[in-house]
């Protein structure tokens, strides 16, 4: 019989197929391997073809838009939504609207084509939550923005439109509502109980350990109760923490045990195309007892059924419990 | 300058690029035109092969699971939910789980293999729109359900794991928090202007036309404000109707409507893959003011990049206010 379950933070129920579940082997996704033929905007020495960087990790030596640099953060050659401008908000009968304004922009994680997040160096996958850290830091300076996705494609099917390792970021002049959504879901617990709902579940899936993929001081990796897809995994701090910051100043831990996580799915899944998306508070309610934030990674290994889309109704073949148990097994 | 609207009934914001929209010629999907190449499950004479039929549209003097029919309904033989055992609805710490019981069926909406809905004779259409009506029916009695979803996925991309034309019913036990969203926030809008927001969003479409694809004596065809991907249809009674039902005994109006956007579609964007979904309110509130059932086509021409998943927000290149207009034009 399969299961029902109930993601406490969203509300929506997924069905599990708890009984002859699916295994790493019946899932089939292009591997994520890269290929680097062809001429990338994003290589060491192509730093013209792309706009000019907002932020960069380099030597001090060397001027802003040449080689050198570890890492860049480039405004978004097509971007979403436009920098300049008023938000000009107005209606249209039932219908409301407002200019596109927002920053889109593009963290280019390391000079190397061929490398992925699971295989550059510590430091690199460091310098890129820095590089987060820096851009939310900046962007809510500005009062036209509500809120910032920070998201990582990789791979084609995952929505990469170039192979080179990068994450963007999009700032936005309105809360989305699934952000606000988890907002509205945890303050109400918060009401309720006097506590942090996912430090509730935190405690509760370390006391249980069955959906625990990793642990180290600061965080810890496990694949969520109601799962939408095959081992998707969300990466916690166990301390309350509302939003995104490094812990004791450093990103040395979250850094480690993403990589580690990272290598697994590698591992368990031959280098599956994903989506990752940081969760964190708006900019306006940042420091709250209510909100958690958190990294959620979505491996791209199912064909998701269109439906899915327009009924906000999934079916996972993969129960979490396995799910976390490959993950836990795999050899990294 | 792209565009952020606001879906009044979900109350989701989406970037639309009002200019430099994109436009059919800038879609390559897969055509969904049948292959017709091995063995099918779904084709007359071989109906021993699929589990026995639930309803079937036959000549009285033909036994039932033999060729003859002209649609038929058999349960999913790899259903995603068990329709036999009681619901065990239980708790474990902050979680909260169920059975995963309910129904999962098919609909065969033709004997004929090359057919789609797009170029099956009206008749079949109405018929098929008779049997979700028929099967929405039975399974209301059954207490154990909330609510049926009743979908189509047409083209492998789009999740079809067979190529015959069929769409599938799933029975919950639950309400998908989608369905009860829709709800609550057109009741909200009803308590505050005794109207539904669905009739004021139809009027307001009929009275401006942008939008507007198509339109008969009972309903209309049109783009919606806020369309999430390119080309997406919603097709809704012109009537104030909260549940899936035949307009004055008959589906004959809906069939037509249904029919000629689907013929445009494939004539504007090459037959390409598509998911639709019926919208109707739930089983134990089924009669009310303030909810309107419609029926959202959602064609699969763009990848969705994989953020759209984790963030609810969503990037739609073609302004619905083109797509209208490409679809209005198309000849059929």
């Amino acid at each position: 019989m399969p299961e029902l379950r109930k993601d406490p933070i969203s509300g929506k129920w997924v069905i599990i197929s708890v009984e002859r579940g699916k295994i790493p082997a019946d899932f089939v996704s292009p591997s994520q391997k890269r290929k680097a033929n062809g001429f990338c905007p994003f290589c060491h020495g192509n730093e013209h073809t792309a706009p000019p960087e907002i932020l960069a990790f380099r030597p001090a030596s060397t001027p802003p838009n040449s080689p050198g640099w570890t890492l860049r953060v480039v405004p978004n050659k097509f971007p979403v939504l436009q920098i300049h401008g008023d938000l000009h908000k107005k209606g249209e009968g039932v219908f409301d609207m407002m200019s596109g304004v927002g920053a889109h922009e593009v963290i280019i994680e390391t000079p190397e084509h061929q490398l992925s997040l699971s295989n550059v160096s510590q430091r690199a996958l460091e310098d890129t939550l820095w590089a987060y850290f820096f851009r939310l830091t900046d962007l809510k300076k500005d009062m036209r923005f509500k809120y910032a996705l920070i998201f990582k494609n990789e791979g084609e099917v995952a929505g990469a439109t170039l192979e080179h390792s990068h994450s963007q970021l999009i700032a936005l002049p309105i809360v989305p509502k699934t952000v606000r959504e988890e907002m509205d879901s945890c303050r109400k617990y918060y009401d309720s109980k006097e506590r942090c709902l996912f430090c509730d579940i935190i405690n509760q899936e370390l006391e249980t350990g069955k959906r625990v993929i990793n642990e180290n001081d600061g965080y810890v990796a496990i694949t969520p109760f109601a799962s939408r897809d095959p081992f998707e995994t969300w990466i916690l701090p166990k301390r309350h923490e509302s939003n995104f910051a490094p812990l004791d100043k450093s990103f040395a831990s979250f850094a480690e045990i993403l990589q580690r996580t990272l290598k697994q799915l590698d591992r368990v899944l031959d280098s599956p195309p994903y989506n990752f998306i940081l969760h964190t508070s708006p900019f306006n309610e940042e420091v709250n007892d209510y909100y958690h934030w958190h990294l959620e990674i979505l491996p791209r290994v199912t064909k998701r059924a269109g439906f899915e889309w327009g009924s906000g109704f999934f079916i996972n073949p993969t129960p979490p419990e396995e799910a976390a148990k490959f993950m836990r097994e795999a050899r990294i």
